[in-house]
């Protein structure tokens, strides 16, 4: 498999950063083909702006969708748009490391969809979820919290994780058409010792080991909706 | 009042803009003070990082939510974050206006409440929700989407968004102490013409009027959980 990694830690010692080298050394281990975006360490922007477009379908007026689109028959998206769309294309898996900030992804990583999930290729119209451009790839979120696993669970003082994170599972993921597994979660890593966190750590290696036999989240479908999107 | 408004819309043209305008002149004309954090025209940085901190609690080990805490005693926090702080620390009623990217904020949003919301005046520990260091205050989230009402409901294709928007409403502004009010939803926006446009808009002039009558979310309460953070 081509694998992408998308990592979004500030800090190269975290233990969220040590769970990405551990993706990476197994994967690459058992055969496959890894690439990495150190969205820190690349400096990424997250800010979708204007000066994400090299030409413009309306100078006037900034209507990003509608530049997405032109851009992209134009072939004129920014550099670092067009790099990372090549990566997403090229992966049959694409992994997102990051630490649970705000109960979703950090900022760097929300500008990371933002700006390279473009319209046109990735969703658009009827393109989304099992119509979606990323088809027949999968995506599987690494997570670590500060909270603990009973504060993040359902009857929890904050309420189910995975439910909560359906922004990006479903919103995001899953609307762009990929393959969703559930998140392997990291629970109140920055609190733990070294053992404990060892313990955490081959709970990860085993469950990635294991990723073809993880049971993908449930999406929507197009075909239980109209021309208008409505119930059929 | 005092009334903060954080608008975050690449297009100063949108319509998204323009509901941000129509706040800003009619709480104006009703006597509140009003004060505009326009993260594009700012040029607001939504990167967390080491560059936050003026000082460090860890020179050598990045943990962002303890470097500030140290540097909230330390009074060294990044000026663009201080006077963002400052800024909500005055308001009674603080207004979110941005469109919908990814069932979420934008980039630049997530990035403002990722810097801002720091460890040790908004929260930490068990200053949370009820005990929250935003408590007092009201929040809002006005927020122009793509789609369409029946995409964006219970039973839609995408859900309800008040729950979808779970991470902003209860996850930041709620766990942050505020009084959530529910959004303001401009539907549809890019695609409709201005006779709908100035529909939604006077609505949205109606609702911000009578936001006093407006009843909030229901938030989690610490009164309903044990010391663990595990429920009673």
């Amino acid at each position: 498999m081509n694998i992408l990694i998308v990592h979004a830690h500030p800090e190269p010692q975290s233990f969220t950063s040590a769970l990405k080298d551990a993706a990476v050394a197994d994967l690459s281990a058992a055969g496959h083909s890894v690439v990495v975006s150190d969205l820190y360490a690349m400096g990424f922007n997250p800010v979708a702006s204007a000066a994400d477009f090299g030409s413009r379908g309306d100078a006037d007026y900034l209507n990003y969708a509608l530049e997405q689109r032109h851009n992209v028959k134009a072939a004129s998206l920014a550099p670092d748009i067009a790099a990372e769309l090549e990566k997403i294309q090229a992966a049959d898996l694409v992994l997102l490391s990051f630490p649970l900030y705000w109960f979703s992804v950090p900022a760097i990583l929300k500008g990371w969809i933002d700006r390279v999930f473009v319209s046109g290729i990735v969703y658009g119209g009827r393109r989304i979820y099992d119509g979606g451009g990323l088809k027949g790839k999968r995506a599987m979120a690494i997570v670590t919290t500060g909270g603990r696993d009973h504060m993040l669970s359902p009857g929890g003082i904050h309420g189910d994780l995975t439910e909560t994170l359906k922004p990006l599972l479903q919103g995001s993921l899953g609307y762009a058409g990929m393959t969703v597994l559930p998140p392997f979660y990291g629970y109140h890593v920055p609190y733990i010792g070294a053992e404990a966190r060892e313990a955490v750590l081959a709970n990860f290696r085993a469950q990635l080991a294991a990723i073809d036999s993880r049971e993908p989240l449930v999406m929507p479908s197009l075909a239980d909706f109209d021309a208008e999107m409505k119930p059929l």
